[in-house]
């Protein structure tokens, strides 16, 4: 199964980070704050301009970008896994290795 | 009994999973969270731009589309059946096979 | 008496239905939810864009109109008769036979 | 004295209705709802929309026009008399004899 | 000392009214509603529109305006005298005699 | 130390008035109003419109600014001296000797 | 590793005041209001506006920024080291020496 987003929105696979200690003890994913951070899956087209004009899409898929604390509540579960829809503006950025 | 929808709105059917426990035990509808997706029924012909211009729509009849878990509370009553009315604006995206 | 609505505001007169129990008894109109469905009385000549061009209007005089229901709280009497006043966003669609 | 509306704002007299019960008591103005109906005493020259032209009115001097029940609370004293300032916008319509 | 206000800006000298009851008893001024009414004392050159243009003014120095009882809170001290600053659009018309 | 606005800000540094009374007492500044007016120090090379055009101020360095009450709390601290940070929409008005 | 933000963000390295006192024993850090200047890291390629054109930046990499004291929340950990994340317009100006 696969999602076609819509305009500017971006779907994100949340980045999973290791809970572990120093001592190595793994910690239950709830204790842990989520990683703002997370994989491009798809793109939409881009948002229309007022004046009816498609505006290209800054990010790609693949791409890992970071984005706010407040964003990544509007989910979908796509075969099973929670994915983010998130606005192209919610995006701070793109990491780049 | 059809409704033709105006500017950027869309007729969806929500997806009616079956409320069935591990053990084969049918729940009541009620007691389930509804699916936040959905068959497109009917749509408008595009919001009007701030130029006037029509602005096509990029969700066609038939689609399965996903919406946000706060999207769906205007509904209308057709033949006995309650439809979703919403913005296209309030879909995610469109799910394909 | 007649009205000229204003830019983009269509009246519409309430669809009255009959309240019938089961057993036929007819309750009181104030018992009963008020159908969010009516008839186009009247249409302005569309709202003015932001470059100054006219929007035509999507709906006509005669149609069968279904609004959100927490449309309709603006109405004025003509000839005795309440009618409601509405803008075209506020229609979902139009209802075809 | 004489007031020259501003932009799109309306100079409105609202309408009197005599206040007589049944029986033919004279009940004060106050016990009665003001009546959302009025003179169209003068009007502005029409709002600059934002490419800087003037749309023009879609009331004129004499129209009898209908607004809101939350209309109406901006008012000015010319000659004694208390006048309402409208914003075209306010107007729901143009009572047509 | 004089004041250039900016674009859409207007300073106004607010009307003062004598004070004085039916048997020519001379009221304190803070005693009675203040008139919303008053005397252009300067103009700004008009709001910058959307596209760039300037937008010209509709009053003019030495103008009776009148405008809403919500406004002239913001006020300036020229030589001692309190003088209100208002924008255009808090302007409901000029007076003419 | 120089600061180089963007945009439409304007850095202002705020007259401080002498405070002493009548009888020539020097009143200690926190027991004063803070004078609304200041001398341009720097200027911004002005906001972009809509359509990308930069609008040119309508402040020069130098000019003394009234502004209102409400403005002024953003500040900067510019070689030890607090200076205020202004949208030039902030400013009513230059005074002119 | 590094960012590239997207359309008017700018990735600032908050600048570290040294926290001393006269008599120059060190502070702790969140003993002392932070300082709202910084240095620019990277700048996003512009805002888009509302006709498709990209607006190009008003601030540099390399350049000391100040920023009003309620910015700067956003923030994301680049190789272990708190960055802020601002919006162009967030941006008071640019410090030159």
């Amino acid at each position: 199964m696969k999602i076609r987003p819509l305009h500017d929105r971006v779907v994100v696979r949340r980045k999973e980070e290791e809970q572990t200690t120093a001592g190595g003890i793994l910690l239950p994913g709830a204790a842990a704050e989520k990683p703002n951070q997370g994989e491009v899956i798809a793109v939409g087209t881009g948002r229309i301009s007022n004046n009816g004009d498609v505006v290209p899409m800054s990010v790609s898929v693949g791409d890992t970008v970071v984005f706010g604390k407040y964003s990544g509540s509007n989910t979908i579960k796509v075969d099973g896994e929670e994915l983010l829809i998130l606005n192209e503006s919610e995006i701070y950025g793109v990491i780049e290795a």
